[in-house]
């Protein structure tokens, strides 16, 4: 179980990479040294997610050197104590490089394998997702409001969101992705992490992802989780390591939804 | 050409149309009035469309009687003077209600048939842009910047937006959609018009839509052009009256595309 103290950690660690990374968004892309012999491009968003886990990483050195750190862009740091900080600095590349703000920084507590405390944090419009599997929260400059899923009785009923019908998806899961979405009310793309956040609201009934990596999905476990919903693997099984990945507010659309995927 | 007298009053429009939608934005909808024989639903993106027209045609009859006024939500008032204010409060349904950020009001000036200026303003990050010919400009809370397109040589190096492949796209259309992305460098869906905002401040090199009404895209217009980019429809036509519409930032990417898009 995360502690208080974890809670507060959490926080800092949100605050610190967004300080970090919210100057290098809408920035321009724009090659540098142009009179060296090879040219050098400057590129927002790796600035950013880099310079985000550094600073991830001072923090977490500083007040927890006996955690682990599991992150993309540096080499894992072993856990000495069955704990580990998972963490995406920039989680939604696509959309951070258009402009757009369904990206956000991820940051998981795994403790034995499971993650019991994640944030979803997006620097811009200063809105963060908390969760753990007591409740989830949303901190925004409006206040802090409890996040609840909504309800729906069928998938007939449902909004599906993911972030690219045929990107991330190989051609089997794009076919069961299709035959899923034609069997719901609305679908919606472009979601990236940001989709967990509008589910765990009640804005949304059913995220389909694919190709996951563990930092992906970690820190959104407890906030889907946290809200009331359910959150598992195409077949249902745990989803922790990333992979295929389905979130749905109401059990009765994830066991339908399920039909579709796990075949 | 339009006066500073019509900026002004296209200030106060938006201001106008976002002090009535912003509040119903992530509204639970409910139903209300449960004890009536006919249980009424509240639904929120109708209210708030039709409050936001509302607001802009009372503004509209008191400051300019003469003038014609296109709504998606009342019946047309016709023209005296060849001017007409074209309006979408709001533009972008699915993206309201799954709490999504990428939906606008659109408010167009048309003067003898051709959008002089248009107005795309989001009233919960308060970003408005708005288009003369002339040129372009985002307010925000950040201040007031000039838009500009950015250079894109070949549509292999173009980011090509969409609202959704295939909810609004016919077979043939989405044929021609899917070859088209599949020359680009990469895809992302869920723009709606905040996607026209996009390309305008350079982050967006083409976006392909269809099925579009004129209170769709006649703001729009001025916003593309003032800011560099070309915008047509899928023959290289004009848009103004909706249909089929292809936006790009650069005029050898908006070739390339036609050939995709005119067959």
């Amino acid at each position: 179980m995360p502690s208080p103290a974890d809670i507060a950690l959490m926080h800092r660690l949100a605050d610190a990479a967004g300080e970090v990374i919210r100057p290098y968004f809408r920035a321009k892309i724009d090659v540098i040294d142009k009179g060296a012999a090879k040219a050098e491009m400057f590129d927002p968003v790796t600035a950013a997610d880099k310079g985000g886990e550094v600073a991830i990483r001072a923090l977490l050195e500083a007040e927890r050197p006996e955690d682990g750190i599991l992150g993309e862009e540096f080499p894992a740091k072993p856990s000495s104590n069955g704990r580990t900080w998972v963490i995406d600095p920039v989680d939604g590349t696509r959309a951070f490089i258009t402009g757009q703000t369904q990206w956000g920084t991820l940051i998981a507590l795994n403790e034995n394998g499971y993650p019991t405390l994640g944030v979803m944090d997006q620097p811009v419009t200063r809105e963060r997702f908390m969760g753990t599997k007591d409740g989830a929260e949303l901190h925004s400059p409006a206040g802090v409001t409890k996040l609840a899923v909504r309800p729906c009785e069928s998938l007939s009923k449902a909004v599906l969101m993911t972030t690219h019908p045929w990107a991330y998806f190989d051609d089997a899961e794009q076919t069961a992705f299709r035959q899923l979405s034609n069997a719901t009310m609305m679908s919606r793309f472009g979601g990236d992490c940001y989709a967990y956040g509008l589910l765990a609201m009640g804005f949304v009934d059913v995220i389909v992802e694919a190709s996951l990596k563990a930092w992906d999905i970690q820190a959104l476990i407890p906030i889907v989780e946290g809200a009331g919903g359910v959150i598992t693997d195409w077949k249902g099984g745990p989803c922790a390591e990333g992979g295929r990945v389905v979130a749905s507010g109401d059990k009765r659309v994830h066991e339908e939804a399920l039909r579709y995927l796990a075949g």
